[in-house]
């Protein structure tokens, strides 16, 4: 393993310029433009895979290309199988005016590299790569069979690796999929994240009358749907914060003391409100931020809309109101059940003047790993060496759905080794990623391997 | 009487070639671009006005002119005074696909004139004008002096003539004033409107993070301030349809057994209820929708924004929600006061987890003017005799803001005898006047005088 080590410290002035030469194309898969830039992204990625002594296939789909980089030709089923996720596609831009340095030349500064897609997730991912190249070009044996799947899809729902898991099932069976595509709370703050809420996704729309109405002609007379549709969504949720739909916190689990202590020591409160710059925070009765955020589930309304919305006034009863909700799930709630029992519950408070009609969006199914799985327990102590630090266990309010795919399709637990931090700037302008995490992305990701392996 | 009435017989067809050449300008207050339309329009007017014998003045206003044309050069002081109100503006035309003829070249089909201000207001008022031309050109005196105001800015507010009616109180001070602005609810159902609603304008924000935050990260620890607002709206209207804001009926009258009889048999229940494509009619308890419309005070929620209202999903909580928010008024309730009440009991009820800011609107009175008074049965009696028909009292639900400004400034009655159908299309494509009004109009004009100065 020392050889391993050292490769990496002595090779790395060539492993940043590489970074740089990824990071340098804009691999943005919402924007359709993009396409000839996807290919090249591939063709560069695939053409490095190789170069380190990987076997590549390029996958097609319906969508963008997923790269599958392997360490073996055959399995060697005496050894354990691993997968690597990450993803080279990347958010757009804009605004681009925000940006203090150009999105897709790197821009290194007080240790710090400055690019789109730095930390999501090029640079993450590209530390597992660099860790596994060390053990190949050092000849160092792998403990374990390792499979990258890189896909480009990520940002616009991961649709072709859906598929793809589907239709190659058997071939990527592994022992666990490692993510570093997460945050960790602070520089020196080593995280596993063992949960992520699911989502189930609705929207509701109201329609009183089959026109705008004058106000004055029949203000009083007829229902107006905005406000039957504020009353109805009033009724989603009591004074006590929690969410009224029958049967949804249907098996949802209290932590024990144990895991509430360790989880409510990430983050204050003050820290937290400073963040959102609320007057004041909220939430369910009887358990804090961290919490609310981590172990409970919600009901957000994302969006509303009714009638006039210009400037100035327009005296009319809107014919119909509409609200966007979605609800953040936690182990236990299937979010197509929960859809079915809040569509259920709101066309049952729903007034007779109105009609109402609900729309149940996508899903995905929250995630947990316990804290006491061998693998993860593995993990932590790979960052504990990696860091020096103790690492915390993280339960973000996010939804990965491609975990729970994992899970689903191939039975696999996901390792969540997260190396951006809060001020990372992920989907923003500046996104940036600290060199030191991408040296110990590195390192983490040689010694991982050792730790998995026993 | 009867040089009057043979002459608006015999000159009936130029006058209607007449009217079509009034209509044939689009003079849109709202739009900008018609500038130059509203003043070949009051050129067009204050000629004609001339041209049938009255004493014009075009008044500079910061807005729009507004024609005074008098059937006098001095008062005569132991005649009355009426004035005739009008409006030589008109609505917009989009959407301009749906007009089935050119808004602003007249047709003529089945007695019925198309065209963008036929019966709101050009054609209504115009009718008052050639009853006037009537008097005038057969030398037949009339029993008061008339001075018509036609207004350019009644779309778009009337502040050009709020300011003048200020500034020439003296000049102006009348007996009463004669209005055609309003409607009649049936062919042979000629009405006087002896009620308008009041209005009180309220916008409602309120602001909990400083931006849209990312519903997974932060989902259920913050307040969502869409939610808030719901939640808030739900609690201005109980389970009885009534409004719950502290004093808010304060003052309001029910109507006598008399009353309600002669208001209820205008219009259907389920005739109102087709008129709106609602599935059911809804209202405060205890009363009728013509009772809601007419005589009850009511809040109706007229926008609903917040977050996202693109196409799909988007997981987050919005910073803001925002509400349009109009009060219709009934007599005894006073907009401004009311609009206080309804921005501290907002205030009072909204939590401290968002920021609550109110901002007050615009505002009028309601009006109301006795059955009982004298000229209003003078009225009666035109109506009666032009129509062949018992006329119906009606409270409309609307409001007439110049109205309430005719009786608070000149402290002067507005007898308001409207002429418009249901289906004249008022601000819709495909406006309408039925030719058989504009005559009754005429007739019902010259008759007026006679029966208002005893």
């Amino acid at each position: 393993m020392k050889k391993v080590h050292t490769y990496l410290k002595k090779e790395y002035p060539r492993f940043l310029k590489e970074l740089k030469e990824y990071l340098s194309f804009p691999s943005i898969s919402a924007e359709k433009e993009h396409g000839p830039d996807i290919l090249r992204t591939v063709k560069w990625l695939a053409a490095h895979c190789k170069k380190i002594g990987l076997r590549v296939s390029v996958e097609e789909t319906a969508g963008n290309p997923v790269i599958i980089a392997r360490t073996f030709t055959e399995r060697d089923r005496r050894k354990p199988h691993f997968l690597v996720y990450g993803h080279y596609d990347v958010q757009p831009v804009d605004p681009l005016f925000l940006w203090r340095t150009e999105p897709f030349t790197s821009t290194i500064k007080n240790g710090k590299i400055f690019a789109r897609g730095a930390s999501d997730n090029k640079g993450q991912h590209f530390a597992h790569l660099k860790a596994v190249e060390a053990y190949l070009k050092t000849k160092t044996e792998l403990p374990c069979d390792v499979s990258f799947v890189i896909e480009g899809e990520e940002e616009i729902g991961s649709g072709g690796l859906f598929s793809l898991l589907k239709k190659r099932r058997r071939e990527l069976a592994c022992d666990g999929v490692v993510i570093s595509d997460t945050g960790m709370p602070g520089r020196n703050k080593p995280a596993l994240t063992i949960a992520l809420r699911g989502i189930a996704a609705l929207e509701v729309t109201l329609t009183g009358p089959n026109r705008d109405l004058h106000s004055g002609i029949y203000g009083g007379s007829v229902e107006n749907p905005a406000m039957a549709l504020a009353q109805l969504l009033g009724k989603l949720r009591d004074k006590n914060g929690r969410i009224t739909i029958p049967g949804f916190y249907e098996g949802v689990q209290k932590l024990s003391v144990g895991e509430r202590k360790e989880l409510n020591c990430l983050v204050s409160a003050a820290t937290h409100q400073k963040h959102t710059g609320v007057p004041a925070l909220f939430g369910e009765d009887g358990f804090t931020h961290l919490e609310h955020v981590g172990t409970r589930p919600t009901l957000e309304i994302n969006g509303l809309t009714a009638g006039y919305q210009g400037e100035g006034t327009k005296t009319i009863i809107p014919s119909h109101a509409s609200v966007k909700i979605t609800m953040r799930l936690v182990p236990n709630q299937d979010p197509f059940l929960i859809a079915q029992r809040a569509a259920q519950y709101v066309k049952s408070i729903c007034p007779p003047t109105v009609v109402c009609k609900v729309q149940v969006g996508h899903g995905a199914h929250p995630y947990l790993i316990s804290p006491t799985n061998v693998r993860v327990q593995a993990a932590l102590v790979a960052l504990q060496k990696t860091f020096g630090r103790k690492p915390v266990l993280i339960r973000e309010g996010g939804s990965i759905p491609i975990v729970t795919a994992f899970k689903k399709i191939l039975d696999a637990d996901s390792l969540l080794l997260g190396l951006a931090l809060p001020d990372d700037n992920a989907h923003s302008p500046n996104e940036k990623f600290e060199l030191a995490n991408f040296k110990r992305g590195m390192a983490l990701g040689a010694r991982l391997w050792q730790e998995l392996v026993v």
